[in-house]
C-alpha cells in the first residue's frame, strides 16, 4: 500500500470519503416476451448478477438498492422495490423505485453510484424491470405516451413514433441526412444483436428489407422502431475499499452525468439535438477527464433509429449534422469504426423493456469490458465504454462512463 | 475559521468529502381538496420553499432534484420529475421521481441527502406531490391497495383499514391497550392540527365524538383513519460549505435511517411491531449519536391511529407494549409530554397526500425547529426533531433526525 492509499484509507476511516465505485457483477434476463412474472424476472436477473461475481459473495452483503421501473403499477402489483427485494435475498435493506420514464434505471444507476460515493453504503444494487406485455394495448400506449408531453402532443394525437418522425424530417431538412442513413443504423443494430443471446429480435436484416418496411410514422418504418419488451437487469456496485474482496477484475464507473429538458418539442430551441444528452455527456466526459475519442463502445438509446443518429452527434462521436454521414460510412459497426455503437443490438434489436433498459446497457458494457460476451460479439481492445439512457423524447438523460482503468 | 474548519475545507477542495447537510428552506401547499392541478400545486409548494430561504436565493442555483409521488401516472400526466421541473424554475438539472408507496418522499429526502453527502451536488431539492382527488374511486383504491401485499391480502379483500385493524386487535390482545387509547391519539392529533393552516381537517374532536365514529374496519372507526388528500411539499437542502450563504439559521439533518420488510403480514414475526421502523430508527439514532430521549418532537406516520401507537413503541418513545399507556397518559401532547408526537396534526388531521407526506413532515419539523409555526402550535425549546415515513403496511420506512445543532 503506497502513501496515497494509506492516506486515503486513513481519511475514509475518519469519515472523509473519496470513493471510487466499481461494478463487481451484472446480469439480466433475455429481453422479449416472458412467461415469467415480474417477481420471477427480477429474481432471474438478480441471480445472474450475483453469480457473475468472481469471488465469494452473498446477496445479504448488499446495503441498499435502487430499482427502475415505469409501469410496474400497471400490473396488479405495487410497492415495487420492497416486493422485488423479497424475491432476491435482499432482506430489510433500504430500497426504492426510481421512475424517470425510459431513463428510470439510468437514474437508478446514478443514485446507486451516489449512495456509495456518499460513504453511506459499500455495496449497492441498481436494477430495472418492465413487463410491457402484461399491459393492455391501451395501458401500453398510455405509459409510453405520458413520458412525452401530454397537453400539446399526446392529447393532440402525437405518439412517440410521430415525435421522432418529426425529428427525422427536420434533420433531413437541415443536414446531409436521409432515410437511407437510418436504414444503415437498423441493419447494423440487427447485425450486432443477432448473436446476442439476450436480444429480443435476433435476425439479420438486409438493407433492402429494412428499406421497405411498412410505414409507421413517415419517414419511420417498422425497421426504425424498437420493440416493447419484457425484461429485467441488475448491476452490483461496490466501493473501492471492498471491491477487491469480490473480484480481481472490476469495471470502474468513471463518471455519471445527467440532465433534463423541456418535455414538449416546441419548448426546445432545436428538435434535431437533445440538450439533455449534450449536458449529461459534457458532465460525464468532464468528470472522467475523457472525450468522445476515448470511448471504445457506447450503448445509446435508439428507441428509434433517428434517436441513435442524433445521439452520435450529441455524444460527440461526430459533429452536429454529421450523424447521417457517420451511419452511412459504418463508423459505428463493431470492430470497424473508431467506436462501436450499440454492440448489444441496442433497443432496436436487443429490445426495450422501459425500466430495464438503462441498467441493461450497463450489463452489456460490463461484459464487453471484461471480455465475457459471445466471442463473435466482442469489441476488440475495449477499455472504455459509455451508456446513454433517455427518458421521454429527451426530457431526461443519464450518461455513464465505465473503464478498466480508474480515473487518473 | 479554526483548524478543523480549515482542514475540512482543504480536504473538500482535494475531493475528500465529509459534508453535513442543512435544510435552508421548506414549504408546502395546504393539504386537502385542491382546485389547482398537479403542476400548480408543485409550483406553489416550491415557491413557498424558495421564499422561506432567508438570504438571496435563486432556484437556478439548485443542482439536482428528487420528487416523491405514488399515483402521478394515474392522472393524464407522466414523466413526473421533468414535468414539474419545468414549472418551478429548475431548468436542465438532473431530476427523477422516487416511488416507495406512502414513503416516497421520505426516500426522496434520503436520496437528496446522499446526493449532497456524495459531493456531487451542493444544493438539492427533495419534494413530494399527490393529487388523490383526481383519481376515480377505483383507481384510488388500486393505488392505495397495491402498496400492501396483493396476492395474499388485497386480492383476498383485505384493504388497508382492515390490515391495520388486524394489528390493532392483536395489540389489544397482547398488551395493555384498547380502542380508548386510539381515541386519545385521534383527539390529540385533531387538537394539534386544528390551528395548522396547512391541515386538511381542521376541527377539534371530543373524546365522546371520536369514540362513537362510524365503523370502518372493526375496531377502527372514521376517527382512526386519515383522509386521502391532495398536496405538495418541498424542502431545499444545502451542503455545509454553502449553507451559510443562504441562512444564518439552518436546520441540520443529523442522520437518515431506512429499511424494508416483507409486504405480507403473515411473513413477519409480529404484526404489532414494524421491523422496518425499528431498523430505520436504530440506524438514524446511531448515526446521530442520539436516543429517543433526545427527541423533542416527532412527525410519525399515523395513517391509522394504531400506526401511531405502534410507532411510539418502535421509535423508542416508550417500551414495546406500552404504546396504549403512552397515549392514554397524554405523553405525546404538545408541551405536556417529554416529546410532542405529530405537532402538525399528523396524517389524521393534517392529511395524507401519499407522495407529499414524507417531505411534508420535514416541512413541519423545519418550521418547528426554527420557531416559525403559528405561536399557538409552537413546541417549546424544540432543538431536535424526527420524521417517520412508512410505505405500505410497514414494507418500507425512512427516519430522519433534524437538529439546531450539528452532530458533535
Amino acid at each position: 500500500m503506497n502513501f496515497a492509499d494509506r492516506l486515503n484509507q486513513m481519511l475514509v476511516l475518519l469519515g472523509y470519503v473519496m470513493v471510487d465505485v466499481a461494478v463487481i457483477g451484472a446480469g439480466q434476463t433475455k429481453f422479449g416476451n416472458h412467461k415469467l412474472g415480474l417477481k420471477g424476472m427480477w429474481a432471474e436477473a438478480a441471480e445472474n448478477a450475483y453469480s457473475s461475481v468472481d469471488l465469494d459473495f452473498e446477496p445479504r452483503q448488499i446495503d441498499e438498492a435502487f430499482i427502475g421501473s415505469v409501469a410496474f403499477g400497471g400490473s396488479q402489483l405495487g410497492n415495487t422495490a420492497a416486493l422485488l427485494t423479497e424475491h432476491s435475498g435482499l432482506d430489510g435493506i433500504p430500497v426504492r423505485r426510481v421512475e424517470n420514464a425510459c431513463a428510470s434505471s439510468g437514474f437508478a444507476l446514478r443514485d446507486a453510484w451516489m449512495a456509495i460515493k456518499s460513504g453511506q453504503a459499500d455495496i449497492v444494487v441498481a436494477g430495472g424491470i418492465e413487463k410491457m406485455n402484461d399491459l393492455s394495448a391501451e395501458r401500453k400506449r398510455f405509459w409510453l405516451g405520458v413520458s412525452g408531453d401530454t397537453e400539446w402532443e399526446r392529447l393532440a394525437g402525437l405518439t412517440f413514433p410521430g415525435t421522432y418522425a418529426l425529428m427525422a424530417r427536420r434533420h433531413f431538412h437541415e443536414h446531409d441526412s436521409s432515410h437511407d442513413d437510418l436504414v444503415h443504423i437498423s441493419v447494423k443494430n440487427h447485425m450486432h444483436g443477432f448473436e446476442n443471446e439476450h436480444a429480443h429480435i435476433r435476425k439479420q436484416v438486409s438493407f433492402e428489407k429494412a428499406e421497405s418496411g411498412f410505414m409507421v410514422a413517415d419517414p419511420l418504418t417498422l425497421y426504425d422502431c424498437c420493440p416493447t419488451s419484457d425484461g429485467a437487469s441488475c448491476v452490483i456496485l461496490a466501493a473501492d475499499h471492498v471491491a477487491r474482496q469480490f473480484t480481481e477484475d472490476p469495471v470502474w464507473i468513471r463518471s455519471s452525468g445527467a440532465a433534463s429538458d423541456r418535455l414538449a418539442l416546441h419548448d426546445r430551441p432545436s428538435v434535431t439535438q437533445l440538450l439533455a444528452t449534450q449536458k449529461a455527456a459534457k458532465a460525464a466526459y468532464s468528470a472522467a477527464g475523457l472525450t468522445a475519442n476515448d470511448i471504445d463502445l457506447a450503448e445509446v438509446h435508439d428507441c428509434f433509429t433517428i434517436a441513435e443518429l442524433m445521439a452520435t452527434e450529441d455524444l460527440g462521436f461526430t459533429d452536429h449534422g454529421q450523424g447521417g454521414v457517420f451511419a452511412r460510412e459504418g463508423r459505428g459497426v463493431r470492430n470497424e469504426g473508431a467506436v462501436c455503437i450499440n454492440p448489444s443490438g441496442g433497443l432496436k434489436s436487443k429490445g426495450h423493456p422501459l425500466g430495464a433498459t438503462g441498467t441493461g446497457q450497463a450489463v452489456e458494457v460490463f461484459k464487453q469490458l471484461r471480455g465475457t460476451v459471445e466471442d463473435s460479439r466482442q469489441v476488440r481492445d475495449a477499455e472504455t465504454g459509455l451508456t446513454h439512457n433517455v427518458g421521454g423524447s429527451g426530457a431526461t438523460c443519464a450518461v455513464h462512463i465505465f473503464g478498466r482503468e480508474r480515473n487518473g
